[in-house]
């Protein structure tokens, strides 16, 4: 199935996909990386998990109207996807305050934030993925003004929808990274992945994390988080 | 003509106008900083040269139609404006590559801009002014959508005008910062002061620096400049 390694990330490898152009193969890794790339771990186990959720969250985003690159899961670690020109900003939604945004802007941890807060990230790895703002993304990347009303609008829907998704398993969907390519045909979809490595995630009563922060703050363990949140998901088809 | 000191800034003294509620005297200090306070200097004889510069951008703005809490010139450095809520944004405008601008985003030195590109900062020393977008800016600030978008075009209106003024003295006007407030009739006018504190200004032949990039860069004499730019505005009155 898999054809040449095009790209090696962090968490994936990205293949083409043998006789069908246009498509690539994702394969979920197991390594595990925080604060650019200072921490750095191998977790058997974590590839799946990953591309089990991924995989799922992106099903359900597709049965729900959302254009995203996913066509469907090819085994235990791997995906096939539309091939994408991916758009070099990372678009973060926001509905609680945590993170970088509590740090940056002197913002009460934990505050509602109605209506969320989109920010823009220029996806350059060397620059340290700078927060940017509308002017800086049409001059960085080749997206027109109309594109980025576009991209928001449909990262806000995604919001509504991945909110729906999580709140029937009982958890707070506090902020997610997403990531935006532009198809052969012109189209721009959502790609990449949707995964506990990407979403801030919080248990509805307890709000104890069910994503990577267990791991970039060591209060628990990775694996163990995965797999509940994954049980947790599937419990509520 | 001096009442109540209300605040001293790094560049300014705020006093309250005797007789005059709703009234300022802005007097501005010798003093001159750079990266955050840091450096630091008093220079006789900048205070009567931002005031002077300041106030006749100031007067040329309210001519060519541009509302703003100048009133007028008061003595050699000092000025009378109407009270202002500050707006807690310093509102960039560029027009070429230069500064922060350059080292964050990796964009080539002296690049022109086109659009203008317009920069948002949360006015918050403790937090050293971050950068901000839109969503932010409404979070932190107690202004309405259409009160940034007024914002923005008042800053781009202030920019081509500023652009005109300048350019008939032979100067490029790279850059500039502005701060708004809201007057006593809800109205969002332009504060603070445009001097060559608040502005990077260069000759429009040779790109050398006419403002306070020389004490940043130790590279020049910021009075001998600043006199320089005056004497250059004054010619082309
Ligand atoms: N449909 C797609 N078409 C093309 N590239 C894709 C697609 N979906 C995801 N990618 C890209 O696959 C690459 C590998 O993913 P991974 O998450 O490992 O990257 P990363 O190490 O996080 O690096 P980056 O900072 O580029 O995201 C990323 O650059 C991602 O943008
Ligand atoms: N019309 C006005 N009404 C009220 N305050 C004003 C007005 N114009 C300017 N100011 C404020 O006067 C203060 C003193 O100016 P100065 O330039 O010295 O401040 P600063 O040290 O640069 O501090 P800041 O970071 O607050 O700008 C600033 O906070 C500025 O916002
Ligand atoms: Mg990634
Ligand atoms: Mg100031």
């Amino acid at each position: 199935m898999k054809g040449e390694l095009l790209y090696e990330g962090k968490a994936k490898r990205v293949y083409q996909a043998e006789d069908k152009p246009g498509q690539l193969v994702l394969a979920y890794k197991d390594d595990v990386t925080a604060f650019n790339g200072e921490k750095k771990d191998t977790l058997p186990g974590k590839a799946r998990l990953n591309n089990a959720i991924s995989s799922h969250v992106f099903q359900e985003l597709h049965e729900r109207g959302i254009r995203t690159h996913f066509i469907k899961k090819l085994s235990a670690t791997e995906q096939l996807v539309h091939q994408s020109d991916i758009i070099p900003l990372e678009v973060v939604v926001r509905n609680t305050a945590a993170g970088s945004m509590v740090r940056r802007l002197g913002i009460e941890p934990k505050t509602a934030l109605t209506p969320p807060v989109i920010e823009l990230f220029y996806k350059n790895d060397v620059l340290g993925d700078p927060l940017i703002n509308d002017d800086h993304a049409l001059l960085l990347s080749d997206v027109m003004y109309e594109d980025l009303n576009a991209i928001k609008a449909q990262a806000l829907e995604v919001n509504r929808q991945l909110i729906d998704l999580f709140t029937a398993s009982g958890i707070e969907l506090v902020d997610f990274k997403l990531e935006f390519g532009r198809v052969a045909s012109g189209n721009i979809v959502l790609a990449d992945e949707i995964s506990p490595d990407t979403c801030r995630l919080w248990d509805i009563e307890t709000r104890e994390n069910l994503d990577k922060d267990v791991y970039r703050q060591g209060t628990g363990d990775l694996l163990e988080v995965y797999e509940k949140l994954m049980t947790r998901l599937e419990a509520a088809l």
